[in-house]
């Protein structure tokens, strides 16, 4: 990953070619200087003009759902908040009564039709997370289905158990009797059944406090999790500060993050993944980007797409609003899309960059210029995905 | 045009279809209620589980351009203003360097490549503007360009003549004598020769103070053209009240609207034509849309696409920014995009709905309900885009 000064050296080479063998970048350079003997078979692209990028790395989206929330987007532009439309039912809680009726080859069949949505708009690696079940079986289901599509579908999926979304409308009255589910039950199986490289917690007032964060992740480590957290983002509560503490991968939101939590994110090497996308769909105010990256943190961005909070997967929309609303460079962005988006899942090694050894995952951009993919925006200028070495037929 | 609670309206048919005769409609209604004797030969389109829209209507956009300003969207970035690129030599005088040189073919070659992209995402009437050439020979260039893409596209295209975009560098120390030049030579020759339907100017500090837009737009009307004008969008300088004074078809911007011009605009029947894109682009403050639709303004919205301001041609994604920024309802961003976007245009009786006598304007849009035009944002769900009632192969 990078932090400060380096975000903004994307290492652009003019005329450049990139070789790719069984799936990985074997050489890149100046294409007049490649002394490599090329196989006798080889598929060549011509991407003269054009821009090559490593694939976009989406390190956070809750991207498996059913139901609608058209209608709670029409509410908030009539002055309704998030906060008050999830007290009435709507928010989390709505699109959970329609995850847990519905089958898993739903939800994964209408997973597989957006996972095709995003190779086309460039991302390579996605993130999905549970957490629209919050009852044992709906959230096998999800984590399942999400393990399914990893093996079935070409992109690259990581898959997090996010149990602690929200408490579920059955708990209302004994939040501590599902945080129990959640520790004595759900974890225990989800790490024996290895259904979830990370464990997350939203970590919010009204959600789950500082503590009973601590205790949800401390015991998904204790069963092979990594770890993400949801913090800061309606109020300060200190998540990122206990990121920093359980050394998380990411500290996810950051809306209000103190200069204190900025400092535990640096010293704890987590990852800072800002959701430019959510701070626009919900108008609550943006995390203090440019802070982060001068204080020296690893700033990722990432889209959140999920149908509540940021009905997006674009993640060169994710680079405009961060590059418009955040006073991140486009140079910025695109680390933080890439490069600090691996780091964000602990895939450094093997994707978010165009360096040998790493997987072949490539987008070409019909641009004349890097900075046109967040410059001229709301248009989709990717031309062609390239993952694992395959060229994808879109 | 609608105004008010109107604007909320949007006359959804459950099962509905249209009849396209001779480019025009001649009927709409619930599919099943149709008695029209159908003609033999039909061409069929099952848009079953989509939604039909009229096409948009952008009525503001400078998207005659050459050169490019990706450089000082990064400069931005590092916390530039607008104001400081332009007295840089950078801003619109960037632009004017390069439409000078460029000959005739090649600006409209480039701007029918962006006009098909504006109809791949459903827009079907655009306006555009001169106001990169600066000099009477750059200005004609434009405008002469601009109309025979009318001629020779199928997109329908407004061409709008706003020689008083800024002051030219060799009339840096003698701005009078360019308004000399714009209203003795620009206008008598751009009247005589029809080549624009409306004259703009851009009244700013900096720019063209209140009294220098009256004369210039007032010239303008003498030779037969319609008045728009670029009003209060970084100062409050009474722009709207002149709009509403001289009876402008609309004020545009207007970031910085008083409580005296919004009643200027509603008493002289003035659309506002609101450009989210800009907002988002500039991070400068939103046009207060709630107070003027409440107020009872006809509003609409425009991409105000250009390479400096707003690098971005797409109407939805305009009506996701009204929608989530300036709290617009989907039903108001939707009537702004299109019958309001019309009425801005003088195209009321002719494009905007899909009303039996109007143009056959459709966009198919692949999306459950209309709402997600604007909620489910930065992806193309326009499936199909129907001019004159031609379904385009785009």
């Amino acid at each position: 990953m990078k932090t400060g000064k380096e975000m903004r050296e994307v290492g652009m080479i003019e005329n450049a070619g990139v070789l790719c063998e069984e799936g990985n970048i074997t050489w890149v350079g100046p294409m007049n200087k490649c002394e490599k003997e090329l196989p006798a078979e080889i598929a060549e692209v011509d991407a003269s003009g054009k821009v090559v990028l490593p694939g976009f790395v989406d390190s956070h989206t809750h991207m498996m759902f059913a139901g609608s929330r058209a209608h709670e987007f029409g509410l908030r532009a009539e002055g309704a908040t998030y906060e008050q439309i999830a007290e009435q039912g709507g928010g989390i809680l709505n699109t959970i009564t329609h995850v847990r009726k519905a089958a898993k080859r739903e939800l994964k069949r209408s997973t597989a039709r957006s996972l095709l949505d995003l190779l086309r708009h460039g991302t390579t690696t996605v993130e999905i997370k549970s957490g629209y079940g919050l009852d044992m079986d709906s959230e096998i289901k999800m984590l399942e289905g999400i393990n399914e599509l990893a093996e079935e579908e070409i992109i690259g999926i990581v898959s997090t158990f996010i149990g602690a979304h929200a408490i579920p409308p059955e708990f209302k009255t004994n939040p501590q009797g599902y945080i129990d589910l959640i520790m004595q039950k759900m974890i225990p199986y989800v790490g024996k059944k290895r259904l979830a490289a990370f464990c997350d917690v939203f970590c919010e007032k009204g959600y789950f406090d500082l503590q009973q964060s601590e205790l949800i992740l401390s015991e998904a480590k204790k069963h092979g999790m990594a770890l993400k957290l949801h913090a800061e983002e309606l109020t300060p509560l200190g998540g990122a500060e206990l990121a920093g503490r359980l050394g998380a991968a990411s500290a996810d939101h950051l809306e209000h993050i103190t200069d204190k939590g900025i400092e535990a994110l640096k010293t704890g090497g987590v990852v800072a993944a800002l959701l430019p996308g959510v701070s626009l769909f919900l108008n609550h105010g943006y995390a203090p980007a440019r802070k982060l990256i001068d204080a020296g943190v690893a700033v990722a961005i990432a889209s959140d797409f999920n149908p509540g909070s940021c009905m997006s997967f674009s993640m060169p929309l994710m680079m405009t609003i961060a590059c418009t609303q955040m006073r991140m460079t486009p140079e910025e962005a695109i680390t933080a899309a890439t490069l600090n988006g691996a780091a964000a899942l602990n895939l450094s090694g093997s994707v978010g960059s165009i360096e040998v050894g790493k997987q072949a995952d490539l987008v070409v951009a019909n641009i004349p210029d890097y900075r046109y993919l967040a410059y001229h925006f709301g248009t989709n200028h990717i031309s062609m995905t390239i993952k694992n070495g395959t060229i994808l037929e879109l």
